[in-house]
């Protein structure tokens, strides 16, 4: 199972040193602390693990919420992933000193590599970011790649070629589906300008895309009302809000919750008129295995959704980059 | 350890034959598994897991991500606990049989002890609903004491004395706090019947609360825009929304995790205007043992959100029990 001279080609460096750590030691539990969307993009991480893990559980928390909670499992036999764009995430940076002070394995994702997060941590992943930036860079691909190599290098997992390969090819879906779904971006954002609330809906992987999308994208940065609605919860209780006057995001990713999402479109179509569906079966997925197609789908989906939020702030006239308090107040 | 001929007095006998079980068999995994309401009040649970757990781990999910899920840890070594009201909500109904023809063990909390959810669990442990409700029969004074109870007998944990003993107390609480507060319910219907969102802030155990006033009182009961903000991760994205026009109802629990909600009420006073606060600092909670009080607030929480919802559906001419989809057509 060494990572090194293995059959798997193409693992990221960083990852490799990572993992050849992981395999040394003892882990029956990994940790996905986070803030915002960097706790967003693990959300297919820990539905990967919920999925794929014999043994090792996992949990995911936001990065304070961690440290308060104090897990009492914490401790040397856990793996605890952070990530943080900056590397200045107050809280993620405390986390991972944290989580060290307790025996923890601590691997942290960023674009920084000397910030003070890459500092705290063991082992440091770096990701791209915008504009130099091509799919298996991202953090969403990163994550996963992480994820899946933590499951091969402990427990023998199948799919890490896979996983690494389809990722590999990840940067030609992305594109396609960018010009395949501009129209229909540049659409929506017409349509939908003028609205106080937009809704999301998703289940599985797919949850974290929607509550990136709802969080940082709407709710920070557009200044809308929303909220990420999760499919299966819908149906006991959000559902009563739908109207003809309210819109909704549906995701309809390809992991096994599908049914789920395509349920609370069949509903939302019957009662609702301002829907806006995201379908991956619509993409052309050239190059991503079948075994690992539903873990993939939410990279995509944060690339998608990322347009539908641009094209949102053109039209709005309400720059992505527009605050009220973040970096701007004390908080 | 045996749960009979000890020293905890005064444990629910539903509870007392369902632990007898739990003692005997090999159990690392908690599922926690409900829709809706029946999975806020499970919150405070996987909280008091993470806590005081030694070794076992849990995960809660809505019952159908947790049958497509389906995870792979999923066993004879696990414990599902699953709750409906009225025990016929499908998805839950159709977890139960899918966990115990995974060997799991499954414990049914339910308001009907002949409903098809309580047949197929193989214990069931039932509690009390409106009108003839005492606090230790509430799902919420249940949960807590099941919770705390399989820790007692799997891992010897010293807090289910405390914890017992504590819920029979909780009655006089409930009846202090809902006197307490009755002026201050009054005044928040008056002051936010016409308001079109109204947003919940809360972290730990008392998270639970706050996704369900949002969810199934809000949302479903009241068709009020809202969402169920962790008060961690307000700062990474959500407090963009704050303004003076826009109401948000915050929670100040007991638990470690009370320094995120005081933050996100700090930042609040500053920039918003329309805050209401419950504090469970304010109350009276003669009774309750200190080891477990942030444990059991979340269900006085639940009570006094239940008021809330009243005064509001008095207010607005817009009874608690007006649907338009749920119970009323296909979905």
């Amino acid at each position: 199972m060494a990572v090194k001279n293995t059959e798997v080609k193409g693992i990221n460096p960083h990852i490799e040193l990572a993992l050849q750590e992981v395999e040394k030691r003892d882990i029956n539990k990994v940790f996905f602390v986070a803030c915002g969307g960097s706790s967003a993009l693990m959300y297919p991480s820990k539905y990967l693990m919920d999925r794929e893990a014999v043994a090792i559980s996992s949990d995911l928390y936001s990065s304070n919420e961690f440290i308060h909670r104090n897990p009492n499992t914490l401790g040397d036999k856990s793996l605890v992933i952070l990530c943080s764009m900056s590397g200045t995430t107050p809280e993620t940076v405390e986390a991972a000193e944290f989580a060290r002070n307790k025996g923890a394995l601590t691997i942290a994702l960023t674009h920084e590599p000397e910030s003070p997060l890459a500092q705290n941590a063991e082992f440091v992943v770096e990701y791209g970011w915008f504009p130099d930036l091509i799919a298996v860079n991202t953090n969403q691909a990163i994550m996963i790649q992480l994820t899946m190599g933590v499951l091969y290098v402990k427990e023998g997992n199948k799919k890490f070629a896979d996983t690494v390969e389809s990722l590999h090819n990840l940067e030609d879906v992305f594109q396609k589906a960018e010009k395949q779904f501009a129209p229909k971006v540049k659409e929506f954002a017409k349509k939908y300008k003028d609205e106080s609330n937009i809704y999301t809906l998703a289940s599985g992987g797919n949850y974290g895309p929607a509550y990136s999308f709802t969080s940082c994208f709407l709710m920070e940065m557009q200044w809308i009302h929303s909220n990420a609605i999760h499919a299966g919860e819908y149906f006991h209780g959000p559902f009563e809000i739908l109207d003809k006057e309210t819109p909704f995001l549906i995701l309809l990713g390809l992991d096994e919750t599908r049914p789920l999402e395509e349920r609370a479109l069949t509903f939302s179509k019957k009662y609702g008129e301002k829907l806006e569906v995201v379908d991956a079966k619509e993409l052309d997925l050239e190059g991503i295995s079948d075994s690992v197609k539903g873990y993939v789908v939410p990279a995509i989906f944060d690339r998608l959704l990322r347009r539908y939020a641009e094209a949102l702030a053109e039209e709005r006239n309400h720059p992505l980059s527009t605050r009220r308090y973040m970096w701007k107040v004390e908080y």
